[in-house]
């Protein structure tokens, strides 16, 4: 297999886990079919929609482009016909989403360069492909976004796409360095889950304590 | 009065029913004037504006065509001014919101494909068009948007897109196809509404019921 | 100091306090270091990236130009940092924001009409870059937008967009015409907040007591 097609596969194994977040996440709040489906399909390609239209990339990859669609169908109806077994694979879905965030960072901030961008687009961008379909999520659910509260996971999407942009504006990219800067995005996150690593809350602060917060 | 003249005012009937829709939920809130109209107007042009973008047309005419904005706030004024009788239209609301909604689905789709994109492009981006005002009034207003959660409502906008884009793609397209896309979207949607069709929400689940929802 | 570089200076002024009100808004909810320096960034860039996509200028300035990353950054450390004193900051803070409030209405107004659009777009999308930031703050934060409920805020900034594009289509700008402008809008904002000027919500209204509010 070429290492484009690995890509593109690794590209919709990511597709497809975070179809399955959102699923789940949707099917807990007792969302009809088409909400399953719906919050399946934000989850996966909310990001990199957000990201097209950021770079003028229009329409969306994740709208034109039929494999992305039926990436999250199938596993919204996975999801919805194996409930009780997809509840099960708490880690191998930690494990494939840690993966998808890698991939999508490191394509997403790719993709901003390939169109012409600067650093700190691609860098941007890269984060938002990578947790932008996740926040959306959140917010359709009404919650506050998990992606803002806890644990190193936009901050290992930020690693990865940094990596990825510092290497190629150096032009010293090699055909393996995505490669490489996936890998360390997902390292760090695995990692982090493994130690129960955080970014401070500083919630220590006395001045919290007496805080409203409406 | 021609074809594109009727539809023209069919849809900003559809613009104002929305207004009216969102303007009743603003109010519920106990949100200020510019608040009322603010969320009338994001109701009733913030699917466009979200397909418009999407597609490329910028500015998006819900910004650029001064009579959607002005139907959002008239459509505002009038409840503000005459509550207690919007309040009694339920029916009527629902029924010109119905059409409201097979006429953006369809509108959006065609517009999508005038623009050069393909199929899916259309089709996902006439569902936008409209359920996305609503689905942006119930983010604004902190609540998990009511389009994923109960009745035909999205699912009779898929049908309606989906049916102009198959027609207008094998190049069968009629005059009066549109209005025929239009008729089964509002046909099935006044019919679940009369006769209590759901889509399934498989509360009958027995593993949701010990769900930890957060 | 050129009137531009007083303009960019000024501008960055709005960036960085309106960075700290979402700095010190996220830091309330207890995010995590990420979080706050996000809602810090969104609240500082998130109404002028909505604006720059909507006119079709991709990518974003707020993504584009590392002055504003840089502000928010700072605004952000500096929230986190300072806690204590920050929260005493409330009336400088206030001050800054109406500061920032109109700035941002009027130049937002001005680019859309410098990217050719009319004077709908340039007066809604000056609206937007003013308050979008904050509404994005508290759709984040998963509560009502502050700005639909309460204060001469958004009306502030639609009254200095307003005359700014008023006087530009009729040609008879002037060098300190945008200064003019923004000082009408900070003006009211600072008026109102001192002498407790509302705009109507209808609470008297009796119908709303009995209403089912979801």
């Amino acid at each position: 297999m070429s290492g484009h097609g690995l890509f593109l596969l690794l590209d919709l194994v990511g597709t497809f886990v975070f179809a399955i977040s959102g699923a789940v996440a949707a099917k807990q709040r007792n969302l009809d079919l088409f909400g399953v489906i719906s919050v399946a399909f934000v989850v996966a390609c909310g990001g990199g929609i957000v990201r097209d239209v950021c770079i003028g990339a229009v329409p969306p990859a994740g709208l034109s482009n039929w494999r992305y669609l039926a990436a999250s169908v199938v596993a919204a109806l996975i999801t919805i016909a194996a409930y009780p077994k997809v509840r099960q694979l708490r880690h191998p879905v930690l494990f494939f989403d840690a993966i998808g965030l890698g991939l999508f960072a490191v394509a997403g901030a790719q993709k901003a360069l390939a169109y012409g961008h600067n650093s700190e687009v691609a860098v941007l961008l890269g984060v938002v492909t990578a947790v932008g379909g996740g926040t959306l999520r959140d917010v359709l659910l009404a919650r506050v976004p998990v992606v803002l509260q806890r644990e190193i996971y936009a901050s290992a999407a930020l690693l990865g796409a940094t990596i990825q942009v510092v290497i190629e504006q150096l032009h010293l990219s090699q055909p393996w360095t995505p490669w490489a800067a996936t890998l360390v995005c997902v390292g760090l996150r695995l990692m982090s889950l493994r130690f129960h690593w955080h970014l401070p809350t500083f919630a220590g602060d006395p001045a919290r304590k007496t805080e409203c917060d409406r």
